[in-house]
Parts: structure tokens; sequence; C-alpha cells
């Protein structure tokens, strides 16, 4: 997927292999060293990706030159390890000597991080999976070219803990901002880290497993940007901004439906966490580079009868800041320009209640930003097609690529409308700020010995 | 400025003169046969156009398969013959056995025509002036590719005769519709005609003057798509719709400050056309294949103080009919669909009010439209050439021919905002849909022959 990148990947037991990977435009060469017997499950894939096949028992040995920055944590975290007895190290490729690129995903519970996680490493190549071999219960998802981690697993305190202390995760007291921002710039210094998991199951953190520096890290969570020395380790960020509307009908669809919880417990739930959203989680859009906001629909008006149809469209704003180095923000027709956009019409018939685009020149906590807003669904996929052809700046690498990859993920939620489109448009830029930031570094020798 | 034209042009005192001129994409080639003593004022004009001089005293030889259609007017129009005693005679290039196209352009008076058809005839090539040598109170425009007919020539009662029968000109008792269908069919079918005159300084009915085939001809006046029969033979309709309040403003600036009415014989003269102008002239729009309509601004709210700047600031819709053979709507960004558009954004900054444009389908008398809109002015004309880089459809031959045609005529009111645009796009629409008449015509003879 990548213009040039070299790809180091350490890979199983007692063994490591060497994969150096140069690719230009039309061209794959591929020559492996391999040092004892060769891993049978490590391939490549056929998007040009490379999949490494991470056995049962991992005791892994590095390159010389990759150190490990062990988690620091306190007794608590110790004591509680759960059930993973061994210790769970997963491995992943790396850029080596180019640095890795970090991403910071900010959004509450139950916003769409992880569907909007697996839009973008499939954008950046591959298929993202849980590191195999390890904790059955790590948060971390593995693809190509990328590592998620989730930053629970910073939490500081467990369950149990949070419950003593009167705390809920969302408090920054919960969580180890000093151990992130560690093992993160360490990671951006092309060093592995061995990162502690938060057991969502048991409420207990496992012990830690082993993240080498990828290419790309994201970071999603609650508080990505939330610590300035995070933040500033941040190549790029992003905010899933749901509003409260959106967020109630998603949780009851989600809690109630298909978990069985009551109405009242899931009102409840959501009135305990609000103070501390507002102070802690809400503030961090102000620093994102683009922020992806869902609102209730504008088309059906609020006398109208059928509130089913209400719950089901949302309006998606796509808010880029302007002026952020590596990234262009997509625009539609006219770049700077104020359009309102019906595509629905002689070329396009669209079932009630339609669809509606706007783009708009704003300011965004004092700071000039580019807004694209969808409201509205797709009654086919396939229309996806005439707005994409609409859209400038999308960053795609071949004709179709965001219909393609919304089309790839029907079964997503959010594939009929503005979440699905916005969170495919902000992976294929992230892909694009890698690539500039990899070309830089090949361009400045002396930057990519820094990063 | 044709793509393909074959032009037989007659032109002065005892001698005819073929220029034959048959042009591709690139080459010119102008072959001359001349019978006598060579036309000393005839020559090739810089753009392409056929240029005539029309000699003072004309006395003409049409070629032999030109008929003469004389006007058959009664008693009141022969007796009332004023000041222009020799027989105004003048010819203009024809398009010998093409046949004319012929264009109706409907208004009240005071709504811009004359400023269109100086647009008009400017897209069509070469300069409109009037008949060189005929009457100097004719209200024909003669240019290269164009004949303007003022259909004011067809009143059948002068200004006296309209008094004493106590009807305005816009009554149809007022106007030969007979003769006018006669004439029109006449100059369609490839004959000339002594079309008369209708003297506005003296408000008599001067002696007739000569009009030979043109390739285009343009009847603009108040009634050119009443007569079924007329409108029949009308290739392509326009209709000038201004407002009320854009009219009576309108009429405010050119009667009350350039020619010293008082605000209440203005007020009087419009309330006295009002009923026959409701009655004959104001339904002919529903005929017309484009309307600009005019209308006040939007862009600045009822209560704002400053009225001045809301006289000065127009809202114009160029409605477009659908399905019209030779003429495809112009659009904004995507056809068919339902957009508003800023432009005064981070790349094009306006003063107050600003602009704003829309395209939307519509239904217009049950017909189905597409409908432009602009509303606000240009503060520069080179503006305009933002705006025409995102329309589509223009039918233009090079890159900012708008505004280049705007920019030639900067001085012609309305070229600072949507009926100097929208004058000029309608005029390079019938540019186009002349050239497609002519390569139909070329492609099938029988066709030609019956035209």
């Amino acid at each position: 997927m990548f213009a040039s990148l070299r790809c180091t990947c350490t890979l199983q037991a007692n063994t490591v292999h060497w994969l150096t990977v140069v690719r230009s435009h039309e061209q794959v060469r591929v020559s492996r060293s391999i040092s004892s017997s060769p891993e049978p499950g490590a391939e490549w894939s056929s998007n040009g990706g490379l999949r490494g096949a991470h056995g049962a028992a991992t005791s892994l040995r590095l390159p010389s030159s990759t150190a490990i920055l062990t988690s620091g944590g306190g007794g608590r975290r110790r004591r509680r390890w759960g059930a993973a007895a061994a210790a769970s190290r997963v491995s992943t490729c790396s850029a080596a000597g180019r640095g890795t690129v970090v991403i910071g995903l900010a959004a509450d519970s139950g916003c769409g991080k992880s569907t909007f996680m697996r839009r973008l490493t499939s954008v950046l190549g591959g298929e993202a999976v849980a590191p195999r071999g390890g904790n059955p219960d790590s948060n971390t998802l593995i693809s190509d070219a990328a590592t998620v981690v989730c930053l629970d697993d910073y939490h500081s305190l467990d369950r149990t803990g949070r419950k003593e202390k009167g705390v809920t995760a969302l408090h920054p007291r919960a969580n180890d901002f000093d151990l992130m921002y560690r093992q993160v710039k360490a990671i951006k210094e092309g060093r592995a880290v061995e990162k502690p998991i938060y057991n969502h199951a048991t409420g207990l953190l496992d012990r830690p497993e082993l993240i080498t520096p990828p290419k790309i890290l994201v970071l999603e969570g609650l508080h990505p940007m939330y610590d300035e020395r995070v933040r500033g380790l941040l190549d790029f960020s992003i905010y899933l901004d749901v509003s409260n509307e959106v967020k109630f009908a998603w949780k009851i669809q989600r809690d109630m439906a298909e978990r069985g919880h009551s109405l009242e417990s899931i009102k409840a739930s959501i009135e305990a966490r609000k103070p501390d959203f507002d102070a802690y989680i809400d503030p961090q859009k102000q620093h994102a580079d683009a922020v992806i906001e869902v609102l209730p629909t504008r088309l059906i008006p609020d006398d109208d009868d059928d509130d089913d149809d209400e719950g089901k469209v949302q309006r998606v704003k796509l808010i880029m800041k302007e002026g952020v180095k590596h990234f262009a923000p997509a625009y539609l027709f006219d770049e700077g320009s104020t359009i309102s956009w019906i595509p629905c019409g002689r070329k396009l018939s669209c079932s009630y209640p339609g669809i509606k685009f706007a783009y708009f020149p704003d300011t965004y906590f004092g700071r000039e930003v580019s807004v694209l807003e969808m409201d509205g669904k797709f009654d086919k996929l396939d229309e996806v097609i005439y707005v994409e052809s609409h859209l400038r700046n999308l960053s795609t690498k071949y004709y179709r690529e965001v219909t393609q990859q919304m089309l790839k993920h029907a079964d997503f939620p959010g594939s009929n409308n503005g979440t699905g489109l916005f969170q495919t448009i902000v992976g294929l830029k992230i892909r694009d700020l890698y690539e500039q930031i990899v070309a830089d570094r090949a361009a400045s020798p002396a930057l990519a010995a820094v990063a």
C-alpha cells in the first residue's frame, strides 16, 4: 500500500526472521534471511502487506538494537495480574530506522472506535487481528502496517481499585499517564515496550505484552490527547464526538437490545459518567486535527411521527483543522467556499429523507477548520461512488477506493452514512500522512535519526 | 465564430457581391466573385465575421432567388409614414440555402432587452450597428451573424391611433401579428421582406426597410411568443422577467434620474401598463425555453437600514427548460442535483453582502426546468473567472470566454451581476444552438431544403 517502505518484522519462538521489503510503485521484491527454521505461518499477504503468524507460546528474540521498556507500574497492577500466566509478548512489523508515526483517536466508550479502527487498518493494508498466541483478552490489534493500542491498558486502577477510590475510568487518577508517555516515546524512538493489559472481562490488570515499534501506532481510548506530553508525541489526532442524543440511541441499541440492560440502568450509567466525561474527555477535541461529530438528522422535522427513522438517520460532520502539516482537508467541489449539495435529483434517486451534504469554512475552538457534513443515509452503497466522484483531496490511490472500502465493510455500523464515509476518508488521510512523513524522512536522514 | 457556415451577403448600389466562406476549425478560406466594381467598404472583419459597408443611398439588387415580401399594412400605416422620404433598405449576411435560425426575446420595455441584444450580437461575432444609410430612426440592429428586429415595428396602430382607440402598445389589437407571421416565415424560407418601421421619436409608422434573411434573426419586443403561429417559427425563445420591485427601481433610475420624469408619473405609467402587461406580455414566459428572472436580493435583511444597497443588488435566476433540442442547460458542479454555493471564502473575498449561487431542478408552468441563480454582485470582474471555472455546459469555445465577454462590456448595465452573466451564457447557448442546427442541416440536406 505504501510507496516506499522498509519493513523489518520479528516473529516467533527462538527464531528471528528478517524480511526486507523494498517496494516501488509497481514492483514488490521480497528477500528473506532466515536464521534457523523458517516460520511456517509467515506469509506475504495478497494485498501487499506483511502478515506474520504469531505462535502460541512466544519467547521472542529481538534484533540487538531493540531494547525493551517494561511497565514500571505499582504493586496493585502486579498483584492483580489475572489468568494469563505466561508473559504475553506480541510483535509487529516495524519501519526500522524510520520511526513510528503515532496517531491518537479519542472517544467515549460505545462511540464506534473499534469500527473506526477496523476501517483504518483495512485502508492501511491487511486485516487487523488480535495478537495471536498472546493473552486472549489483549486489547491490541495488529495489522500489516499498524498496531492499535487501547489506552484502557494504561488504567492505573483496576475495577476494584476504582470502586475503592470512587473514581470512574474516565478520571485521570485512574490512568497512568507517566507510563503512557514513556512507552509511546520509547516506541516512537524505535524501542519495544512491555505494555500492561487491562482485562475488560475480569476488570483486572493482566501481565504485560510486548509491543515492538510498528510503522503506525494508533492510540485509541479515552485520553490520547489529555496529557500534554503524550499529545506532543502524536503526529495526528482524531476525536469521535457523538452527541448525547445519538450516544443514548446507540447505547440503547447495544446495551438494551443486545445485552439486555434496562433503559433505566443505561440512563443511570450515562448520567454517572457525564461529569467526568465533560471534565476530562470532551475537552480533548479542541486539540484534535480532525473531529467526526455525529448529530441527530435535520432532514426529518421534529414533529414527524416516525421517531424510528430519526434514530436511524444521522448528520455527521468531519471537522478538519487547517494548516496541519501533511494533512490537506478533503473538500466538496470548490476548496474554501461554502456549499450545500443535495445529490438526490435527476441522476441519483434517494428514498426519504434523502441525503444532504455541506462544506464550509468555520472556526473550531479558535482554530480555522474546514467542515464536510453528510446528513442522511445511502440507500445503496453504489451511491457512494456518486458522492466520491465529487469529493476532492481524498488521498485515494485509485478510482473508487472510498466506495470499495465502504462496500468491503458493508456490514460495519455506519457503512450507509457519514460515519463510515468520513472514517474511511480519515483513514486515507492517515495513510497519506504516513507516506509523506516517510518521504520527508527519506529526503532528510537527519530528521529520521531524530524521529 | 462558427464551425461551419456559408455566408452570402448582398451589399450596395447596383452591385451584387458574393462572398463564399467555408470555415473549418482552423482555416478560413474566402473566395469573392464580383459582378462589377468591387465594394470598397466590404471587408472581412478581424474576428471572422462578415462586415458590409452599407452605403448611404441603397438601391439594392437581390440574388434572383430572393423575393421580397412587402408589408401589406392598411391605410393608416401608409398615411402616417414619417420623415424618412426615401425607401430605406438594409441588407445583411444570409446563410443562403441554410435557412435562418429565429430567436424570440420577450420583455416589457425598460427590462434590458437592448443590453441583452448587444451582448448577444457580441457573442455571435462583430459589433451590432444600426442599418447604415437607412432611416436613422430604424430599430433594427445588424451584426455579422444576426439581424435584430424590434417587434414595435409591427405596431398596427401608431401613437395617435392607440390614443384614439384607447389601447396601449401592449394590447394585441395595437399589433399586426398576421404581417409579423408572414414576414418571419418569409425570412425563414430565405426571402427578403420590407418590414415597417415604428418611429419611437415621432410615434409614427415610417416607410419600410428591407430585411434580407440573416443567419440568425432575433425578434425582440413585447410579443414574440404571443401569436401561436409566430411562436411556432421560433427556434429558441427567451423571456426577461423583471420583478415589479426591480422594474420600479430601474424605471426610477432611468426615467427620473436621466429623463427628469416625476416619481408620480413613473408610478402612474407602470400602473397604467399593468393590466395589459399581465394579460398579454407576462403569460408568454410559460412558452420560453429560457427565462432570466430578476428579483430583489435575499442577501440583505429586510430590516437593513441601507436601502441604497438593496436597490443595487439583485438575485437573478436563469430558468432553463429541459428537453429542448440543441439546448443543454448550463449547470453548477453536478448536473441534476441541488446546490447552493457561496464562492466567497478563503480563495475569493467579497464585500458586503457577498455572492451566493444556487442550482436546482424545478418545474415551471408544469415543465421540468433547471435553475441557476446568482444573488449579489461581483466586486471585480476578475471574479467572474472564478465562477466561470465552476459552471459547466457553458458552450464556450475557449477558456475564460464568459469572463472576457463580461470584461469587454464592463460598462453595460448588469455586468457586475447575474443579469450580465446569464445574458452572456444565453448568448453562448444561442450560438451553440445555431451551430448545431447548421450542422444538422448540413448532415441532412432534405431538412435544409425544408427550413
